[in-house]
């Protein structure tokens, strides 16, 4: 079922899924989110609509390992007001004007004063930054370094409608169950605010792939996390510490609507097999560039804490601080391109198949080749310079299938692409001559 | 005794090695082989000539593992007369003419019908191709593509003077004994028929150095294996079962003859004994170019199935496939030359002497270096800049054995040639200072 | 404290560490050594005045492993004096003259014999090349071969008044002690005569590192060995074996005040501790070229060799055998710079500062990242693009800190410098964030 979803992209519907999913990214990136608020929980209802969710509070000032759960942030408004009348910067027309979690202020200053309280890019003059201070009570704006040269001396309106308060940290958890009892981590944070790529792409996509999956028969059960970085992820460790035996391969999503990459960071343990299927897949026909995994990043670092060591990567298109629109306004709509939010979706779905299909093949009949030809599988005229890739498959299949290689070694061994492995040993499990072990 | 005869090459009558190679391969060339018959019994006869060879027959319809013995094939001639009486294709003009399996006709047919029975090489139109069809009854005829292009229209009188029927599957198999009873498996296909570096260059070659270790004391019982590709090596393999754990090292042997690589495909295993040997050894000063395992080739194909995964790689000048006179008409005696016959004769005499000299040397005198000096195996000048190779040899072999590394080890490790090693752990025994373990 | 130290170098008089090297290695230089007499008591002597030396002296004849201590080597005056009274060469203008153990001789002889106890350097006309002949009886002079091309024919008169008879060999020993029960040794040859670089450098620079030192709190204790080569170790390693268990660490050091290298030859282990260490280490900012051990050179053969196997690798700057001044009158004062010593002592200094800081830390909170920014660790503001190295080096240290890596692990896999990342475990440890296990 799943090669022939594969081969017939329309059937399950996916025939404009790249339009699909940047409609989703749209509906997303206006939202004003943060790690805690109104933002999460309206986030998660859009996303509701894919796929059912579970919401999850933790409430503030729970222990979660060394953190507190801090305090709801709830963001009204915030501008600032020249002598003159005139709004400099506003919150309405930029989530990303306002520094995440500022307190809130309503005072008149001077401009020397107001300035401290500012952070621009003066290498990007344009663009909005995007900065937050989540632990460390604190207020600021962010704005173009251009409009922020361009303040006229003088004072000041500053004006931050924001509550901290006692709530909840919201996050949203999908489980599919699998035939077995071992699991598939997929995770996207969901507290940033007006970024496109970082994160509302890698939301969208991954409620994409739970409602594809959610219309399968899996092996795996799937469990998809939404939830805010660091601390959300921490929630979530805390919360199902019995259950993390369960988890086989995860990855991390985040900026997955770009047309770069695709980089694929390994997880701590660095030969998960989750890390060998990364290596197998192919994005647009393109390989994935494979880093070593490296204590800074997403929620891998949480997941891949020595504590947990959990088979965890990180996926992206054009890894993260490594492009000019990085936790910038240039983050835009425009940033994000449906055929790459879709090639990044086939991506993802590709390698839950290669999950899905991989196991510990056994030669039943490993004395010797068996004959193939005489099961229509071999050439019947001998003496040909060169075999297919077909026969290829075929001999490498049985060659390795000694219950010591699943097809992920077998295809990485023989250079062939998974699929073909994979169709190999399907065939040759047809006609008996393979048995499968557990994978 | 063997460096002995290393160093003088005329003693044992190898002078014109390649010369009497050649009129070995001269002799086996024209003889119709397939992979059961009178060719094979015939070449059999030749080679028995230069070494006491046991003949052994299968029956026709005998199971060995999932393959059937197919009945015998006699082939008294062939050929497509044209209307005209023209006779437009013979078997007396080259064995490669007829499929190899043909079944018998005497049958008029239109040119359109003949056609979909005719092999040709249209990017080599002046070259007969090698086609056979052993396990799908079938008939055909290989030709030129320039001649099958001048076939006329009209009626063709197609006549294949062949018999189906039971039989035997014939193969020769020499066995030298040896001081242990461990043993090397050395082999080559005999099922081709008039294609010279395919392999009746391996066959020549491996008589050869039959009849040269038969007159040698030997440390390993050398097993010498002609037999029909596939069906006659898994024959040998059913009926020896028994005695495979004895096999500690294996070459499969075919294109030998010309002037192209050497090039040794790895055991299955991938750091086996031999795979190592082939590593250290030359041929005409040149370094063999090693190639990982894959399951496609040769016998090494039943031999490194999972089921017995055997010791034993290829061994070849040019890869099969890889150079244009493969499985065609053009693989004649003037492919094949005698200088090249030669050096490939001389360079698995080299693997043998490397297989039955490596052992694990032994220090008995581990604690600092041992007075080299007093020994003179050291200069009595000090200062000097450089040591000289011999002197380095020493301190090698004195430094790692420690018995955990074979000679070959050493000699990897060390970076000087096998024979230096070798020779210079001879004289360290010589000298008291070195003592043998098990290799 | 160590910390403080490499920060202000002047802090315990290394300000002119350079001058001060020199001018040791300037007294050390004319001395007329060899593996036996007053020289190597002479050095000795002057070694003393830097640090407390206790030293042995091993009668002649006495066996050690494969070796007899020779009789003790007295020269008192060499030269030849041609028929008109000139004096053709003379040790009192070089020690490199006379081939170390030169027996006595007083006699009369013709040219041509003369010649044949002539060593020189053709292709290095104006040098003396430095020879022996320690344990095979025999006389010679060194000298330019453009004064030996120079000799006219005629008898000559050779005079050459040394003892050869029972005495002693004489090597010197420092051992400070440290905290634990752990050794690290550190080992120069003291047998050469008139050579700076070879090892008149190597002395003076391990003479001072015992020195300072012997002012600091160690972890380890320090085993100092200045000896003659070859025998003088084996004198050591017979005398200590019962103890030989202690060492963790060793180098041997020789050819360390030239501007060329560091070149460091690893243990015969290949992957100890001071290999690590040594690939850490940077000298004057570069880093040090790796080599892969091999058993011709200095002592680490014989602590190197099988029946031992220390961790013991050999430290140069430019290696022997590679630099043209290498055994010749031309490795003299001005060969070794100041400035080389200095930076050498450095660099050994650094060495020794990370064997002492290294450990093996245990994250006391590894599930999850700790809260770096409550304590100060991390930055305030989030979103920026990169993170700082400090920062990177918590984060690391943190996420290796799982018992199983020690602090040199955890630099070479970060890619960060091994100061920085013992930093980051300090602070981390002194947080309460980091435990620390046994090095």
């Amino acid at each position: 079922m799943n090669e022939a979803a594969r081969l017939q992209p329309s059937a399950d519907g996916t025939a404009d899924i790249g339009g699909e999913l940047h409609a989703l990214v749209s509906r997303l990136f206006p939202i004003c989110r943060s790690i805690t608020g109104e933002g999460v929980r309206r986030t998660l209802a859009i996303l509701s609509e894919h796929v059912d969710i579970t919401v999850r509070e933790v409430p503030s000032g729970a222990q979660v390992f060394d953190w507190t759960v801090p305090q709801e942030w709830t963001v009204r408004g915030a501008y600032v007001r020249a002598a003159s009348g005139k709004v400099v910067v506003d919150l309405a027309a930029s989530n990303l004007h306002l520094v995440g979690y500022s307190e809130p202020v309503a005072r008149r200053m001077p401009l020397c004063e107001l300035r401290t309280h500012i952070h621009t890019l003066p290498d990007q003059p344009d663009l909005i930054p995007y900065r937050t201070s989540y632990y460390s009570r604190n207020w600021g704006f962010c704005m173009a370094h251009r409009d922020y040269l361009a303040l006229e001396d003088g004072e000041y309106d500053v004006f931050i409608d924001t509550t901290l308060a006692d709530g909840a940290l919201t996050y949203g958890e999908v489980f599919l169950p699998g035939e077995t009892g071992r699991e598939v981590l997929l995770t996207a944070h969901i507290c940033h605010p007006s970024l496109a790529n970082d994160n509302c792409s890698g939301l969208a996509v991954l409620a994409r792939v739970a409602r594809t999956l959610a219309a399968r028969r899996i092996r795996f059960g799937y469990r998809f996390l939404f939830a805010p970085g660091t601390i959300g992820a921490l929630c979530w460790l805390a919360g199902n510490e019995a259950g993390l035996s369960r988890i086989d391969h995860g990855l991390v999503v985040s900026c997955i609507g770009d047309g770069g990459g695709p980089v694929y960071k390994r997880s701590r343990r660095g030969d998960a097999t989750i890390d060998r299927a990364m290596e197998a897949v192919r994005c647009d026909g393109r390989e994935v560039t494979m880093r070593d995994f490296s204590p800074f990043g997403y929620d891998e670092r949480q997941f891949c804490s020595p504590g947990f060591n959990l088979p965890v990567g990180l996926l992206q298109r054009s890894a993260f601080g490594t492009f000019p629109e990085y936790h910038t306004s240039a983050d835009d709509l425009d940033f994000v391109r449906p055929e790459h939010l879709a090639s990044s979706f086939r991506m993802i779905m590709d390698v839950v198949d290669i999950l899905e299909t991989d196991r510990i093949p056994l030669n039943l009949s490993p004395k010797g080749e068996p004959q193939l030809g005489r099961r229509g599988l071999y050439s019947a005229t001998g003496g040909h310079t060169a075999t297919s890739d077909i026969t290829m498959a075929y001999l490498w299949v049985l060659n390795l299938a000694d219950g010591s290689h699943c097809l992920l070694d077998i295809a990485r061994r023989s250079g062939l692409p998974f699929s073909a492995i994979a169709a190999a040993a399907t065939r040759l499990e047809a006609c008996g001559l393979l048995g499968k072990s557990q994978a």
